[in-house]
């Protein structure tokens, strides 16, 4: 891709287009749009009771249940856009691997992958059908039509190969970090085969009706941007290919100030309408100032702290509005927390900040 | 502190300071000095058998247990400095505070301390007595003379404070990164109080012979660098008051990439000879660079990739030469991982890897 592929800022309004997307598409908006990671979640009574005695996995499985959840935030807090409830993990369920996802623990493996070998038996099983993710995309959009667009979205291949090494949820990644040294080419295999199902997931998404997608590199910021670019990029950019170049790509992991340009670089080479979530550590106009150093300068996500959540409105509109204000040099704005929603977040807090930045 | 103050190259050596002061006073060494964050610790197999039924806690009370495990490494690796074996919550256990360090889980508190109220009740207690922390610095000086000089350490307020306020381990400390916003004549009371029991712990340490200190803010990284900088940066200096502008201090926080100039500046606040800490995400010259453009150019430490223990000694010393000849360019270089020994290292991986780093 070359420098001049990248959108630039457009002050003609796409008034087809709802507001997120025109903002994820280089456009200014007339308000801004904003969604939050996690809205569908723990932090929603409805969902806590939608999923009562059902297992994290069988409710992302699950067409309706899952379009019921994704749903619930739109409806509650009026924000611009759906984001599929799925889970990371469900790409490896739908291949036949043995993954459950343990409340207050995370994703745990029944066999981690800790050798060539091990890797070799893994990367012999297929993507496995994806068609009840594709029914639960469809059913959104039935329910929400085109002015609320669903974004769909995969973990990138780094994140879930991470789990797969060392078995579980782990602080430092160290046995995914030190299998890509040791074993480059059974780690390389390992990576193109999780992309591969990552892809199938993502499709199935879009060929339900998904307008755009995320990308979420939850354990990449563990990675200095040497080993990122040798080791992970090139399977992240293979696990957006199928995803058609006009789809909008936003890439974000959290951490990551160290890497701003590199995870650019890579939604920058699989779509032509790339955007980078931002966490809350990097003011907005300072990321957009180091991705215009190695002019990558493209659309923003983020980057509310979710601790202002708790602090009460004042602290926490004062946060949005300076979010938004920096977010105005960039060529297309989203606004979104620099995080997750936090499991125990006021859900009339949320519902308040979406009224407030939709004032701005 | 103006530019001017800080330390300058030379390349005068100080044949009169062990290597490792030498490099931290910005001298040049003729082999690169080295020490591991957590040599003292559970990857070696006489730490265990000495820790065996012995509390966490009570193993850094007993000056004699303490004094042998800090010796334990450089008895085994050769490595050019001790650090004192303790853990950062004995200064609140020597204020009386309820805390226990659980196996597996790490510091869990009493009481957490949530509100304003409870923050008055917590800082109206003392110090305590530290004299078993100067004692066992006395017995590490006894065993190892001048020529391997004592590192004293210290956990940074903010990192304190993060247990103190959640009440034990959390990945985000989002209920101390909302009192900062929500409470912050409370927070600024809390972080002071801290900061006061940080000064006697390292000045206990001081006092029993150690040469240099290191304040390690292990979720520091969670932070903005404006938050940093008005609700942390104060009280981190506060800590460091008392240890007299002569000791050498290693300032070091993980996932600190976006706060490399504001750790640095806060050493050089308060020391004439500041070092900083890198982790292993950003080459030191990388870090250098940052620095320079703050005119805050000092003695780094760091960085290899922890995750390379696990690669094998090529790959692992391929690392270590090329973080040597990133550090040349800095002001002085000590030689580190990027991160703490894990507790499934190898010890005689990381033997090998002193006898090469001393080679180079």
């Amino acid at each position: 891709m070359t420098e001049t592929d990248f959108p630039q800022i457009r002050d003609d309004a796409a008034p087809s287009l709802p507001p997120i997307l025109q903002a994820m598409t280089g456009h200014r908006t007339e308000h801004p749009p904003v969604w939050f990671m996690r809205q569908a979640g723990r932090s929603l009574p409805e969902y806590r009771q939608a999923r009562e005695g059902i297992s994290m996995l069988e409710s992302c499985l699950d067409p309706e249940l899952a379009a019921e959840i994704t749903c619930q935030p739109v409806r509650r807090h009026g924000v611009d856009a759906a984001v599929l409830y799925s889970d990371i993990m469900v790409p490896l369920a739908l291949a036949g691997v043995g993954v459950r996802i343990e409340p207050g623990v995370g994703p745990v493996l029944d066999h981690p992958v800790r050798t060539a070998t091990d890797v070799d038996a893994l990367v012999s099983r297929g993507p496995g059908d994806a068609s009840a993710i594709a029914k639960a995309a469809q059913l959104v959009i039935c329910e929400l039509g085109e002015a609320v667009p669903l974004i769909g979205f995969a973990g990138a291949p780094f994140t879930i190969a991470a789990y797969l090494v060392q078995g579980g949820p782990s602080r430092d990644h160290l046995a995914a970090r030190a299998m890509m040294h040791a074993e480059p080419a059974a780690w390389a295999r390992l990576m193109d085969w999780v992309a591969d199902l990552d892809a199938d997931f993502l499709t199935a998404q879009l060929a339900g009706g998904a307008r755009a997608v995320q990308l979420f590199d939850s354990w990449a910021g563990s990675l200095s941007a040497a080993d990122y670019r040798h080791h992970v990029a090139p399977h992240s950019i293979r696990a957006l290919e199928g995803i058609g170049r006009d789809t909008p790509v936003v890439h974000f992991a959290v951490n990551s100030s160290h890497l701003l340009a590199e995870l650019a670089r890579v939604a920058g080479e699989a779509s032509d309408h790339p955007v980078l979530g931002v966490d809350h550590r990097v003011p907005l106009d300072h990321a957009l100032a180091s991705l215009m150093v190695e002019r990558l300068e493209m659309p923003l996500q983020g980057n509310i702290n979710p601790a202002l959540l708790f602090a009460g409105d004042e602290a926490l509109h004062a946060e949005a509005a300076s979010v938004v204000e920096s977010g105005r040099r960039a060529p297309g704005h989203v606004v979104n927390l620099g995080h997750g929603v936090p499991a125990d977040a006021d859900p009339d807090t949320l519902t308040r900040l979406v009224e407030y930045i939709h004032s701005l």
